[in-house]
């Protein structure tokens, strides 16, 4: 488990990203931009139209055998054929933070299957979650998420069900951003 | 669950709190100072000799049952009483951040019984808790805590029990401020 890695999405005209479209999910939008710069480090300035600033953190939900059925077939970031990317960032309700640790585990994995939903779309779909809510940012979490064109399908089918999943009941604020390089 | 709170801890020449006596308990110290500001925000100018950070975010191990003993006999911080603080940063080592949240849990409670000797020490001492880690602090966590001075024996013996579980194994550094005011 390598140390926290700060991580910059930096929305304006530069990036190795162009963003194809930007949708509000829930609650409000994010201003439209061309472009998407993704930086790994802390004491990025921040330029742009928006910059959003999370952390990979130590995780919370996953347990030992779901650690390891993830780590057999999960992707790096990077893929040469990752030609697509997704930037999802969400907030979940103050009824969600007022839970404790074992009620949400519960309604992550044992009633949302949001762990298993993944691994069906593995090693197809590489993803990093962020931690952002601690940092004092406006979304709670921001997951990325790189694929091949011909796996967008299925990128749409994975957000289909984790949208129908009960935790996601519990996220007041989601925005889409697609991108492609 | 209130959102996080920002909070600095500076050592200097200022502060509302006197510097009794700094430990190094494991691993390097922290440099003498003579009074602690405690400062509840973001945003705060690194004055003084050092500055450790922290964020009250939400619980990461407590389940409900726990809480609700928790709650039922926890008091605030700030008590006209409590003349008496000291403030334990400690930072575990990687393989304690190696762990899965399942196996960090049955080591946190199962085996540590964390909860359970704070418990027995309630409500004389008051206690925060404030993540460092994904901050990229030099320490991982900074516990706060506060009690009346006839209640010092009772935080010495808490401190020893806690230092004495297995938990504390996998603590690499450990610092020891004793406050008064």
């Amino acid at each position: 488990m390598p140390r926290p890695l700060f991580v910059s999405f930096q929305g304006g005209g530069a990036g190795q990203w162009h963003v194809d479209r930007i949708g509000a999910v829930r609650g409000d939008g994010l201003a439209p931009v061309d472009r998407l710069r993704v930086a790994e480090s802390t004491g990025v300035p921040p330029v742009g139209v928006w910059t959003l600033r999370g952390v990979t953190s130590n995780e919370r939900y996953v347990e030992r055998r779901e650690r390891s059925a993830l780590s057999a077939v999960q992707q790096p970031l990077g893929r040469d054929s990752a030609r697509c990317a997704a930037l999802i960032p969400i907030s979940k309700s103050d009824e969600w933070w007022d839970l404790t640790q074992d009620e949400r585990r519960a309604i992550f994995e044992d009633q949302a299957h949001h762990i298993a939903i993944g691994l069906d779309y593995l090693p197809a779909i590489a993803r990093r979650l962020h931690h952002s809510r601690d940092l004092g940012e406006p979304f709670d979490f921001l997951t990325w998420f790189e694929f091949a064109p011909e796996a967008s399908a299925q990128f749409d089918d994975l957000l289909g069900r984790l949208r129908a999943t009960e935790e996601w009941a519990y996220v007041d604020r989601e925005v889409e951003v697609r991108l492609s390089r």
